[in-house]
């Protein structure tokens, strides 16, 4: 089980990297719960996100408008991911917690640190196949990057 | 007992990241000995650390003073950890090698990189559990925070 | 196999950030190919790189003419490296990419991002060892240090 979070991180985190975007609602299951928040937001229970979708249709779609968007200027990201504590087992059902950090490289080729924080996951067996059934991305820093764009 | 210090070091860095502080000294044994240093004192073999430790409750105490300190402003870290190198195996004692980064991001929102180094530790087989009977945290910078107050 | 490319990597990473250079070449078989290059230069298929070897030899003549170079003054590295992703498997040899970021602590103290990117590898199985038979280390960034010197 361990070897396959590591392989279903790994594989998440490489997709976004590599700009294969149109792969990364695949990492989810069809009905699903994806958000971008902040530790403090976490912290107080506020539901509200800085990025929501509930469904792998909403995330496809989220893809399509970022690709359209004139706005996005693709920089070089780069996730490093810890390795995955399961914090309880229910059955076919784990939760997850995974520690992240993205670097992000702009044009005049410098290299820092664009975000950190760490997964909370709800992933399921699908078929024989992991999947994301929810991933709060919760993040270290309450200034998010405006422009925001690429998932975490 | 790879996957145990990948566990080990994983729940070692969460607990800190996730200000469960007091959960810290659990992951040594009784009589221990926990240090911070530089590469550059590590190399000349000087003794002397900028944290130092020799027993659970040692580290107990430091947690307690960290706790009622006002200078304590409760900072956003994230450890990044390596996979662990297992440099010799003496029956239960193992001597192993670990690469870390810890991020902090402060109030403004902004993340930089606070420490990196290496974890030389000495781990033993307690009951079970992995537990760490001496970490040497090998810092690679020379310059370190006055303030550093959160475990390594 | 997943765990022997871990402590490849593992090892790999150690060596160099030990400054223990003399230990590159040897994980390399003595037929081998590597090449540092960016983001760009790949993704146009582009040849030339900014370091390149092809032999085990060449390597090692590298960090020959490292050591004596003046210009080469030892600051702290410390590679970052991800789960490593299989890509394909024929017989002994596998294709392999894996993420990694490399912090560098300067004088001052101070450490920021030297490199990030993926090693794109093809790794064979030599009497029992794992070699790297090939490794293209592709950088996100396209301005990479012209003092640019350790290797990745």
């Amino acid at each position: 089980m361990q070897n396959d979070l590591i392989a279903l991180n790994a594989e998440y985190a490489a997709a976004i990297d590599d700009d294969r975007l149109e792969e990364w609602p695949s990492f989810f299951t069809e009905r699903c719960f994806y958000r971008i928040t902040t530790a403090q937001n976490h912290q107080r229970g506020l539901p509200a996100g800085l990025v929501y979708a509930d469904s792998r249709q909403m995330l496809a779609d989220r893809i399509l408008s970022l690709r359209k968007a004139n706005v996005y200027e693709r920089q070089g990201y780069r996730h490093l991911v810890s390795l995955p504590l399961v914090r309880s087992q229910d059955g076919e059902r784990l939760r997850v917690e995974t520690g992240f950090a993205v670097l992000r490289t702009v044009r005049n080729g410098s290299t820092d640190v664009f975000a950190s924080g760490r997964y909370l996951d709800e992933v399921v067996r699908n078929r024989g196949a992991l999947k994301l059934r929810r991933r709060d991305v919760v993040c270290d820093s309450s200034r998010i990057d405006t422009l925001l764009a690429i998932p975490l």
